[in-house]
């Protein structure tokens, strides 16, 4: 057990605050950040700001001014062995003469896993790793849940009112809550890998799914809208009942529809939409399989009670968010999950993560009760 | 407009602190506190303890060592002009030689009204009302109703889960909370002056609702047990289901029960019971206006959905107290209201009072949307 220092702890904090920024960018890789020190003084800093571009060890190397001989590296995740869409961050730290390297953990990805740490130690640098641990683990937990599980994270959002409905028996919903929720909404999406829709509320709604480009500015950290990319729009519709003229589809970024139907898709110009059958032996986890194939690290689904209660019930579920609007909708509303139960002792528990005040609505954070089991 | 000092302000403070330490025994006297000073300093200071003894301002008097002569006093209430079950206050006042007295309301008492104000001003007493005058309401909403709309204020406390689920469709809750919540249910009982419920609760959960003496070392403030009068409690059985042998009635204070029912009560010891005749007529305000003439400020409904249905959709219901566990009990349990509703539109308003955690349970006040129209 490494004894760290107050400074270690304070230049780990940083490192985690930096790592946040990559939040929009990054994805599907993991948010790291990195604080370089001599002496006890901060000498560079960075982020893993772009997918594809430099990983934070390279950003903050950069900023030295002469040299980082001797220099300690704090990073939230340990730096990587391997050659990927840029070169190995442990060489380039032993390059550098870096001498100490403080970690948060161990990189979960099979390709790393140790190896960054033994490169490392093999070419004497003396590696502490540990420190703020469970902080690093909450900055990337889709993503440690698809290295350890080949799954994505899946978090239900759902929007509610004080007695629990999610619309009226019409389908109608529109607008249980405010603005200012609908604005955490978009920051939800744009930090989501994918977006998972039913059929229900595709022909109820008649939603986008995508992040709006006017809401960018109101972002916490104005990242570059020319760099972002849409997360994947994912259609559970079986039976083939969405209309493919709808804005869903004519908007221009990565659709998956997963669907038993043959409508053709080439009169139209959709070439942006995959089509992906859906078999009852695939179901949902194969779906949720193939998004972890296609380096989807969290999925955030926007769907109604139904797709809801089948996610929870078969255990897929890793959080829900719900945002709580100040009204009653009444006892003939739709449910927030379809999910027939006869027996207190079949309900399903919940861990309350956080309770924040959005406008005039709640938005509350649930761990499900499975997530020990799924992660 | 009177210009306050912020030492007025800071004993205003002071006063309104006291005043809520009168909330289980004043009633259905309202919290009253009160502050006495000299040269800007405090002389004197006392709250309403308990009904039928010393108002406030006795209480700070008797505390005066010597005079009171050429004191300020700081009250939350407009000191009465009446002989009630103790003497008018405004008198003691100027005969202790008080030279300006600082209100923070008047009171709504028909038989004060203003009247205090009179009594000292015609005395040659400096009177200053309306400082902290919100702050003054808040501490007696129930008081400041009924003194205006011959109603009592009537606050629906519900448990459910967060799915808005308040009962399995057999009937069974016990429990959706957790003891933490429990006990804040016990507080909010002991301040109220009666607990009405329903013939579905009382035939699914057997309740005793009574304030139980091994919680009172629990609470903030100690009140002395022995002059603790259990709020009056109040069963709405039109058919008369109860079963009169169920701890409910066993238990030895004063119940209203509201029935057609002939059902004897001679043969058993139910001197405690009061049956009350329900007619169409009549009603839930006719058992509102009811309770208000018996010096009811504020009752509190634990009932299950139907009588917390009927008394929203009716428009009697101030305040909602939601316990709201972390749990889902499903698509077919039971609502937290019964209301039929078809349209977004028809949804009811409320008003997000506070927010707070209790153990895993979060608490969640809301003020119903007539509450302007009905206060």
């Amino acid at each position: 057990m490494t004894l760290f220092s107050s400074f270690d702890s304070a230049m780990m904090a940083r490192a985690l605050r930096l790592a946040e920024k990559g939040v929009y960018l990054a994805r599907p890789n993991p948010r790291v950040g990195c604080v370089l020190t001599r002496d006890e003084r901060v000498i560079g800093e960075g982020y893993h700001r772009v997918f594809g571009q430099a990983h934070a060890e390279i950003e903050a190397l950069r900023q030295v001014d002469d040299s980082a001989r001797g220099a300690t590296a704090y990073v939230t995740l340990e730096p990587c062995a391997h050659q990927g869409k840029t070169g190995p961050c442990a060489l380039a730290l032993i390059e550098a003469g870096v001498t100490r390297v403080v970690c948060a953990m161990r990189d979960p990805n099979p390709r790393v896993d140790g190896g960054g740490f033994a490169l490392l130690q093999d070419a004497g640098v003396q590696v502490d790793s540990g420190l703020m641990e469970s902080e690093a683990r909450a900055l990337n937990p889709g993503f440690i849940k698809r290295m350890t599980q080949n799954l994505p994270r899946v978090t239900v959002k759902l929007a509610q009112s004080l007695d629990g409905r999610t619309a009226m028996a019409s389908g109608e919903s529109q607008w249980i809550t405010g603005p200012a929720a609908r604005l955490d909404v978009q920051r939800m999406r744009a930090s989501s890998d994918a977006i998972m829709t039913g059929s229900g509320t595709f022909l109820a709604d008649n939603p986008s799914l995508n992040v709006r480009s006017e809401l960018w500015d109101k972002l916490d950290n104005q990242p570059d809208w020319d760099l972002f990319r849409q997360p994947l729009r994912v259609l559970i519709d079986r039976q083939g009942q969405a209309n493919l003229a709808q804005k869903f589809f004519r908007i221009d970024s990565p659709i998956w529809w997963v669907t038993d139907s043959q409508k053709a898709l080439t009169e139209q110009d959709l070439s942006h939409v995959t089509r992906l059958p859906w078999t009852e032996a695939v179901g949902i986890r194969g779906v949720l399989k193939q998004l972890a194939d296609a380096q989807c690290n969290d999925v955030m689904v926007e769907a109604g009670s139904r797709l809801a209660g089948v996610l929870l019930q078969q255990g897929f579920v890793d959080e829900l968010v719900i945002y709580q609007a100040a009204k009653i909708m009444g006892s003939t509303a739709r449910p927030l999950v379809e999910w027939p139960m006869d027996k207190m002792e079949q309900a399903q528990p919940l861990k309350l993560l956080d309770c924040r005040h959005l406008g005039e609505d709640l938005r509350l954070r649930y761990q499900v009760g499975n997530e020990s089991r799924s992660s």
